[in-house]
């Protein structure tokens, strides 16, 4: 035991948030806050500070701000990420001599007795200060002992001594020689903003085209782009755009042989025209695709490309690095399995291969290709299926040089896996939403998302349906159940997506009874969309959209908060900003068939409402307002008419000319 | 990153129990077993299989217990320590070929689909176990291989392949070369039962004399020995039993200035006769203390002594170690405050001194010499005040030779510096229960002392009063109230003591109104006690510790659980053991004025009994037995008669000749 260890008495535990013991960052995006606490204390009686300390990773110099006491031995400080990359963050403690000498010369002082020796201790102290203060520091202290001593009565002196600007001057200049440095650095992961908030549309380009059966191309992809801006979506979200495979190709509804005109799925890549750098040739060329970009981007739409890391038998690969494979003991390739299912069509790449090295830089320089030409968001499909060391390099290594980067798991796996594939680096997550029907279901599962430490490294991105998932409710709740779906989605998750135009043309067909695979689904096939049929969603999608645009509640999850109702086909629930400035309320029935009626229970002191206060809650859906007041609010919802209501509470305010409005 | 990052695909993660990271060990004392979880999974549908490893300290080669899934990733093992001292433990997981390929051989099998390739790869999977397998197994490997290899169809081998006997010796020949050893190894503090499990009692040897105001010797306490016993306590604990100070000494009733008749506080420990190393003269000499030891080990009770590590100005140590002490700049030395107490008869230890390393030494030398005239368990006054890592450094020093050695941590102070202690090392801790008197505070706070992590490494010592501690629920509440806090000690604690005889003889008399000091109090005088006195609860008290001792259910808190009433001055809880074979259910009347009367409700399932089966409940206090059956009964306690129930659950048995017994 060194002499630091004896001095070194104060104690940094259960610090959050930190993941794993630091071992992985927690993710922020641009703007946010990292609000810091910890358990700190020493023996005894003396006081303590301390400090949250943090800098960008490309920064040298630690930034400082005190930490507030919370009671308990819990104390608090935060600070706002402003720059794409890694933050580190951690925390000093160290007893504050001239604080508890201040508290007890107080104490001594109210309580008469005589302080001659504690007027002298202090000196000493404000002398020790002085010696470790900056130069600025240090003539302010000088100052103010020539004023201490100057005083003749010993009371004056010790008035002095508790002078408040005394007080911030020596905490200015702490002695932390003995101070206890927390052992973790803490990494937060920022991502720019579309990691935390987006509205994500997934279309299939091959169905774009406008005649009938043709295969649809990218130009005719960029006819459709208006549509989907306009319905508020930010991203579009293509799956694989790359040449298809014809060994073992899939045919209509996924039987096991192709017919001639069998396209196959996007999702069997590779071919003689190429791999995973290559573009299908029926869409188009690189060139197409580029300018496919460029016409989303003038839309306000962001395109998302699909890495679906493995290779059909006529892939490039196969032959010109079959270590990447691997072998069966009769020398053939080993096809996909998940017994006894066989996938045939689809060769795994091997990941513990020998050659491991040159597979791993092969991957990256895919997804490099793809930034090369413009793409910055990724949704990566099954990538449980692959090791964890993998994506924690890939993704490092992608961040390293553009970090405004945005990789989406399409991981429908276990929970832990799902959870440790966002903790080595993923920014965004598929979830279990679409099976999450309940009010039970869904107060359970986003309370776990959204209130717990699950938060700090998961984002959820919601879809409601996807090419894989016709859930039952969507097959058997109408036109009603889409809409709650979609309501759901879009308030629930800051980031949501669907499957279009399925989804806004109520497609709820299953390939057969128990299925959870569409009738005729896209991923075989090309579909043609009647986007004009008048039963279309795409004016209620626009509008939903809308509202989350116009309101900042709805573009985090951090404030995700249920509320009670008296009838379980009633799902309510708010989400706020930070200040209070903007609160949204969900109410939806969640029986497609017959309408609900319920007692809400608000916590309208959490609004920063009184008991008594009249406020409004306008129903930014149908534009209806109502005037309500306390906790207790009733509310109907015929699905026929409407399955939900997005509420914003607006307060009153009364002006001086006695004329209330609702802010 | 290197090509074991790429092959060690396991992840081991959310360990329990594991205290700060691995940073503190668990505790647990001889007998009882470590129950290890985690989350352990991998990447794809690889069947993974894993291992707890734990040694002694001391031992060098681990033992490995193959661990159980449990669902959810979550896998279990579990291991039983059995010697004094650190056991270690950790974790390791890896991917299992075999057990995959069984797995889905049986899978296509029962599909019907043909494996004969797969028999091939089964083949080369046991060739390669073969070559890692000891000796024993190898030649028993070699003899399987002969079998397959002789049987003439595919579908024979590949039966034998998956036959159980074949997987078990397969499993005993892993190969972890790319296993992921859990990146921590955690420690097992093991104590003796005593440190789980005994009665305390306290007493002032000073007041044993059987004159009235004379000062008691140990020989007079050897007579109150049979008294102490018969009660069924195992611990005796006796405040400090050295010379005490002089100057500033405090009167009756901690006024500020003694009589020539006062004996001073215990606590006020030094004086010219010695220190910390030295018995009070009037008490006796070393040779009568150790005497006491022996006698006291004769009526199987165990002598704690107090540690209070502080000096009264007449301290040998003041003279000769000047250097231990703070001194204040007029150059006194700094005395206890606590502003605006003061303490003027105590001079704290300053452990920050720059010649620590002698005081720690001679501080530790202390508890060495009194391990050396026997004493084995020390209660420690305010350790708080004292820093955690000297504590840490002491305890750890003393256990290396002498693990039997019990420290019960007197820190009445904030949770987290509590729990801090109990980190430390502090082999037991006081608690919160004195002031925990209402229902729903004892379930809060039992329930996170036995049900959350605090349980791994703090153990509860409940103590409804002590020298210092006459609470309003006590001086308000009368015999029923003594009744009662003694039966929730008993039963709640599997450690818990009283400061008797005042406990007993339910001497309730505060100092003033909103007190909680005894009146003439024995910290400041000699008292005599009518230890005879006919409404004496030594009787109740005999009994009560009895049923400590015969049912194994109460000597531990692990299995502690609340149980619903509909009446919230009545407390409900059972503790059973392991097995079930010992269920003991309290009912407790918190009101000590009124009778109440209410419904429980019990888990008779967890309890191993069947809604339809009738059981019997046997008031281990009064001897009443009644036959109860389903979860829902009737209890009314009446505190003027018995303000609790302690039952024991007893199981209907029904023997061949039709004849019920319980058991």
């Amino acid at each position: 035991m060194e002499q630091t260890d004896v001095l070194r008495r104060v104690v940094i535990e259960g610090v959050a948030p930190e993941v794993d013991g630091g071992r992985f960052a927690v993710k922020r995006t641009i703007g946010e806050s990292v609000q810091v606490q910890a358990d700190i204390f020493s023996d005894g009686h003396d006081a303590i500070s301390c400090a949250l300390l943090h800098r960008h990773a490309k920064d040298t110099r630690w930034t400082e701000t005190p930490m507030a006491a919370l009671g308990n031995d819990r104390w608090q400080a935060a600070f706002r990420v402003t720059a794409l990359g890694r933050y580190l963050y951690t925390i000093q403690g160290w007893i504050d001599p001239f604080k508890t000498w201040q508290r007890d010369l107080s104490k001594k002082m109210e309580a008469g007795q005589s302080v001659d020796v504690d007027v002298m201790t202090g000196l000493d102290l404000i002398e020790k200060a002085r010696s470790r203060a900056v130069k600025e520091d240090e003539a302010l202290i000088a100052g103010w002992m020539r004023r201490i001593e100057s005083a003749p009565l010993l009371e004056e002196r010790a008035l002095i001594l508790q002078d408040p600007e005394l007080e911030d001057l020596i905490a200015r200049c702490p002695d932390k020689t003995t101070a206890t440095v927390y052992d973790r650095t803490l990494a937060v992961q920022v991502d720019r903003a579309r990691a935390r908030f987006g509205a994500w549309y997934e279309l299939f380009p091959r169905s774009c085209s406008r005649e009938q059966g043709k295969h649809g191309t990218f130009r005719e992809c960029e006819a459709l782009l208006p549509y989907v801006a306009e319905m508020g979506f930010d991203v579009l979200y293509l799956p694989p755009i790359h040449p298809i495979g014809v060994t073992h190709r899939k045919g209509k509804n996924n039987t096991p042989t192709a017919g001639p005109e069998d396209p196959g799925s996007p999702w069997a890549i590779g071919a003689a025209e190429g791999g995973h750098k290559a573009i299908h040739p029926e869409l188009g060329t690189l060139g197409d695709f580029r300018r496919l970009l460029e016409k989303a981007g003038e839309h306000g739409l962001e395109i998302a490309l699909d890495l679906a890391f493995q290779c059909t038998p006529d892939h490039p690969y196969v032959k010109a690095n079959p270590q990447w494979f691997r072998h069966r003991p009769d020398g053939t390739i080993q096809y996909a399995e998940n017994p006894p299912k066989r996938y045939q069509d689809i060769y795994p790449l091997h990941f513990e291969s020998e050659d491991w090295k040159s597979l791993y830089e092969e991957l990256k320089g895919v997804v490099d290709f793809w930034i090369a030409q413009g793409v910055r968001i990724f949704r990566v499909d099954n990538p449980h299926t692959k090791p964890f060391p993998f994506w924690e390099w890939l993704i490092e290594g992608v961040k390293r040089t553009h970090p405004e980067v945005i990789f989406l798991s399409e991981a429908f796996t276990r929970p832990k896996v799902q959870y440790r594939l966002a903790k080595v680096g993923f920014s965004q997550s598929y979830t279990y939403f679409a099976w999450r029907n309940t009010a039970w279901e869904i107060r359970e599962y986003f309370t776990e998302l959204s209130r717990t430490p699950v938060r700090e490294f998961f984002r959820p991105n919601l879809w409601p349906n996807t090419p894989d998932i016709l859930t039952e409710y969507l097959q058997m709740g109408g036109r009603p159940a889409f809409m709650v779906r979609l309501v759901l989605a879009a308030t629930l998750g800051a980031s949501y997506g669907i499957y279009g135009p399925a989804f806004e043309l109520c497609e709820n067909r299953p390939k057969e009874t128990g299925s959870e695979e569409y009738l005729d689904s896209e991923k075989y096939e090309i579909r043609h969309w009647e986007i004009d049929a008048p039963l279309s969603l795409k004016d209620f999608i626009s509008r939903v959209n809308r509202i989350r645009s116009e309101n900042p509640a709805l573009q985090s999850d951090r404030h995700l908060r249920f509320h009670e109702t008296d009838n379980d086909q009633v799902l309510c629930y708010s989400k706020h900003t930070e200040d209070l400035s903007n609160i949204v309320l969900v109410v939806a029935n969640l029986d497609p068939h017959h309408t609900h009626a319920c007692w809400l229970r608000l916590p309208i002191n959490d609004f920063g409402l009184h008991e008594r206060q009249p406020y409004q809650v306008h129903d930014l859906l149908s534009g209806a307002r109502y005037l309500w007041h306390g906790g207790r609010n009733y509310v109907a919802l015929d699905p026929q008419v409407a399955p939900a209501h997005i509420l914003r509470i607006r307060r009153r305010i009364r002006t001086e000319h006695d004329f209330d409005y609702f802010l």
